[in-house]
């Protein structure tokens, strides 16, 4: 499973100060914890919500080179707007990266794939569009083909997409959670080179006890075919579920991986 | 989800000597702790493997008796031996009833299903046959076709039969975990009023923390469709994973039960 750490974000309230105050000590601190937890990528959102595009294109800059200097995890560069994303692009210097997404939105599609065919990287897509996210699988697996049709178009192997199909809390409507699992299913059915991913604590959003609800949503996700999860890899719970998950659905060659995790606990 | 409690299961060691002795307080003291922990139906089986045919008929219609003398939750009556089933039936005061079960041998649908016809009853079918364990999806549905065809030829109606897919640990073949899950999902599509149910600790034999195994699978299987689990109800990890598990794919209205599950922990 590919885990890609979601602590770099500058919406979270103890890491906007570290973007705006450019704290080098503060940047590197969240990368390599989750980097020795067992990040595969480390996802950078630099949105701070204050300043001009000119300043937020230039903290994506200096978070790139500034993490990059140090730890040598490959990143998931986490954006809305093109040039931000191609900022971080330009400071990369590490093979894969990814790009942390586009929807099925016209604009959204003109603006950010030719980002990825440019730069070769993987593709985060959520299955929406310019009508929101969609209610149903059928909906959502029609904005995934939006998508696959703007990575032909413009030279993006489908291999490098990872679908995000969207979580939504299942205590604001109980369907939720089986839309989210069988579009899973079905994207990996219709396209069997693609990934998915999803961040996945939207679910439990609104109940009591939410890491028991992350970690059973993590559990099915797997079961349906998940391939990665934005998660918090300090989280040792979600965790162990990816790994717990792996082995049973028979991802995990002679179940090395989980007997090694387990053995010693 | 309906929980079958397993505990009063004589192949176990402890509850052997309950049996031979006609022990009623064990005997009861199983059954009570099982239907307060929340068990929806209480699995009897006597086969302690000494005496004859004649005394296991005997200590069925006991154990059945002893426990409705004093309990009201229903029974499902666990043997291969129709013999032992039916004085277990004629016996039995309660309705719903359940045979566990019948498997897709014609031996065994010749012996079985015309008790769950002539007592009304629900029917657990195992999805094997007379080469044992299917290895595929495709193989365990066409024992469970076998086995819905004996049902209608005897006017036993699909919705009271709880097809049990099987599970057979990971550790020997890291393919069964899927196979299951599948067979789970493509048995309720094909009879959408059939229902499903596994005895799911097999899957874990042989690895370590065989609880974070089981809670997983219970966890995946639920969002395959799972309806019903054979399990110790008393192990409180695996009774919050069916809660969890119900609540994320949508059986919970309002998420009532798993609000009022986890709010006062």
């Amino acid at each position: 499973m590919i885990i890609i750490g979601e602590k770099i974000n500058a919406t979270l309230g103890p890491v906007k100060p570290i973007i705006l105050e450019r704290d080098a000590d503060g940047l590197l601190k969240l990368a390599r914890e989750q980097a020795e937890a067992g990040a595969n990528f480390l996802d950078v959102n630099v949105g701070t919500g204050v300043g001009s595009q000119a300043e937020e294109v230039e903290a994506m800059k200096w978070a790139v080179l500034t993490i990059q200097a140090e730890v040598e995890t490959p990143l998931c560069l986490d954006s809305a707007d093109p040039a931000v994303l191609e900022a971080g692009l330009k400071a990369n210097s590490r093979q894969p990266c990814m790009i942390n997404s586009t929807s099925g939105e016209p604009e959204k599609l003109a603006g950010i794939v030719p980002l990825a065919a440019k730069y070769q990287t993987m593709l985060v897509g959520l299955t929406m569009d310019e009508a929101g996210i969609p209610k149903t699988v059928e909906d959502r697996l029609r904005a995934g083909e939006k998508i696959v049709a703007a990575c032909e178009k413009n030279g993006v192997p489908v291999k490098q997409l990872l679908f995000d199909p969207l979580v939504l809390p299942v205590s604001t409507d109980i369907t939720y959670g089986l839309v989210t699992l069988k579009t899973i299913g079905q994207l990996k059915a219709a396209y069997p080179e693609a990934k998915t991913v999803l961040g996945l604590s939207n679910i439990s959003y609104g109940l009591p006890a939410r890491s028991r609800l992350n970690v059973a949503f993590l559990h099915m996700a797997i079961a349906y075919g998940l391939d990665a999860a934005i998660i918090d890899p300090l989280d040792e719970e979600l965790m162990a579920a990816a790994t717990t998950g792996e082995v049973l659905v028979g991802r995990d060659r002679h179940c090395r991986r989980y007997t090694r995790a387990f053995r010693q606990k």
